[in-house]
């Protein structure tokens, strides 16, 4: 498959994570007394993957997410060359996701103010602090990429992969949604991020940027490396 | 299988579906402090699909809704001659649905207002514009059918397709209850409107309606386009 | 696999259905501001029946309602002389799982008052009446058998059963817990009842059970012979 | 695949099922109104199962649990020589991960006051006594043990038993967290409980340890002797 078209499952498949994560979490999860809660945006996310991962695994790998292209290629899974336009897609697709979510909540009930950012200290959702918010990310991206790997892994029975990831990173979002906001996607921060320095004026976000990249892309490479290094079939 | 075989499947599957995911929303969505919510709802009408798709997806293809024949059709999998019979299936499933629902909730508690119509602007449960509605109604349908057409694609994992297409659906209300009371399937959105017109005397929701056709049906076509261009194996 | 097994694992798998459906009901669905709620219930309930279909599905089928064991003979699934074994079998399930509900619930923070048995008109959860209550039991359990006898039909795709049949069971519930606190089983809806006679003194149950068997059996027999009749492979 | 290897993806499991399931617990169970609650950790809990069963099952086994370690000897799975192996190092991801959620909640909003351990009697989420502690820790274990020999076994389909083991793990919650928080685990429950008493001086959790191996453990033999005595293939 041409990368053009690689690229392009891969603009999409993070328009959806996007759209459907943060969409859920902007227009439903404190929707009165019946809103999905933390528990439904977390379901949200995972299904986004897994949904992609059956359209569009067989075009692009369905990575979604900075993160799993760099954990993969450090696992041996994935060509250093192919980076730079999975990466490109994958936040050409947050940042059109981002910017559907806002003019879809310009006709909502309520002045927007906010487009489900990620953040740590005062940004926290529940008052987390910059090390534990690095420690989690770190942490979980870690655990995602030893899940995608080895749910990958030829050894793995076929065809359940999309299952064991979208679902990891449901369970990702019930353990830290109140520590982050939860990322372990760097391309899932940048795009809420952008908009809301853009479109509402509101550079915080943006400005705590670096750690929605550093963490998960540490968690992904060191998981990359640990799986080629211990379990890796002969 | 003879057309007769598999409209009869489509009428039942789409009865279930609309009986399973309306009547969950007007029975149990606010029950007292243990109500499911819109989190239950979401979840009820992903698993109409899903288990109907595991019934009857061998006879019929499970489609229980016209943007679904149609979004096939535009993508090359589903011959145009046998439209008609199918979306005329789907309708009469719904209104069945709609009328069974009507009619167990004579008996219950209360007055019976409403059968989890669809609408936007005044009629959306929590106030979107039609733009609004008429945007992610769209948006969600397109992912929709993408979704249903690459997890059936060859190349996807054989026998999941049913998962990712009931759990998408689910994915699609976590986001957009709130908005439009989710539809992305005219069907779905007939059946009650039609019945809350005949049997309660509202014609509200009769009269929004066209969005409910227009907009799932034209995201559906062009995912059916996109796909069929883009993403077709050789 | 000599029917005395077979037995003894739709013992085992009823027990388990009745412990953790009704058990769920119990002891968490109202547990302060974090229980599980009707939705939790849902859950429980299917995924007893998910997980023993894998457990013993190879054993005796894992049918664990007496609805279910007379709906596959009425398509043709099912050998009549094995009938009377499986219902007795899940009957003495249904009433060991109650019992033990009971005896664990001895040792709780409050009075037992009842356990999680089915109802109408006065016993239904949400006040519906006999005919809400009839006929939600007979379409439900109808959908039920069309769900199980499609989704094991060799035309399915294979091991993916259990998924269908487990998650239709959650959806069944997330419908109908206010109507009737869901039956569609015989056997979960007799366990509860006899224990409430017997240990409780409240023969308000045991008086309304013929319901739960009229209702199911109906439906099930109705699904098993229309299945039979119109989508039978040839 | 040698010792090593296989104790060293336990301790990677077994760090993943505590993180993930009292990290839920502690950081997201009563988050506000939007909280995950217990259905929310249910989820959490048996997640880490279902996705380290699809990334490390071909590696080990995918254990997790000293409970589950010796039920599957017992049932004649799982050689006597390695037992010691895998429960070492259960205990030390165990104890490792319950650091970790303490070190992160380091950095939280309130106090650190436990570290959602097993507890009955004074020390259970709803004051259910030992005796009904015990009952339920023992019977829960003992179907979770068949599940697992079950949906493990030959005649099972492929590739389904993670799906089944790990959705067993959330149904045993939705049960049980209100009687003992929930182990059917002698890690999970160990894990914590030390680190309470030596990270924040409880020795509450500690003390009460006995019951979460004993009960869990005997309930874990007798299903392996159940299933091997009756159900197994000729």
């Amino acid at each position: 498959m041409p990368i053009a078209k690689r690229a392009t499952a891969e603009f999409i498949g993070t328009f959806w994570l996007v759209f459907g994560g943060c969409g859920s979490a902007m227009y439903a999860a404190a929707f009165g007394d019946i809103g999905i809660g933390l528990l439904g945006v977390s379901l949200a996310f995972g299904l986004t993957v897994l949904t992609m991962a059956y359209a569009i695994g067989h075009i692009s790998g369905c990575h979604l997410n900075p993160a799993v292209t760099l954990g993969l290629w450090a696992g041996g899974r994935f060509e250093a060359r192919d980076i730079p336009a999975y990466i490109i897609a994958q936040l050409l697709g947050a940042l059109a996701a981002a910017a559907a979510l806002w003019l879809i909540a310009q006709g909502g009930p309520g002045e927007v103010t906010g487009l489900a950012s990620n953040g740590f200290g005062e940004r926290s959702p529940g008052g987390y602090s910059l090390v534990s918010g690095f420690s989690i990310e770190l942490i979980l991206t870690l655990g995602f990429l030893l899940v995608i790997i080895g749910a990958t892994d030829k050894r793995a029975p076929a065809g359940f992969a999309p299952i064991a990831i979208g679902l990891c990173l449901t369970l990702i979002h019930l353990i830290s949604i109140p520590v982050t906001n939860t990322s372990v996607n760097p391309a899932r921060s940048t795009g809420p991020a952008v908009l809301e320095w853009l479109a509402l004026g509101d550079g915080g976000a943006a400005g705590q940027l670096w750690l929605f990249w550093l963490a998960p892309l540490a968690g992904a490479v060191i998981a990359g490396f640990v799986y080629r290094a211990v379990f890796k079939a002969d």
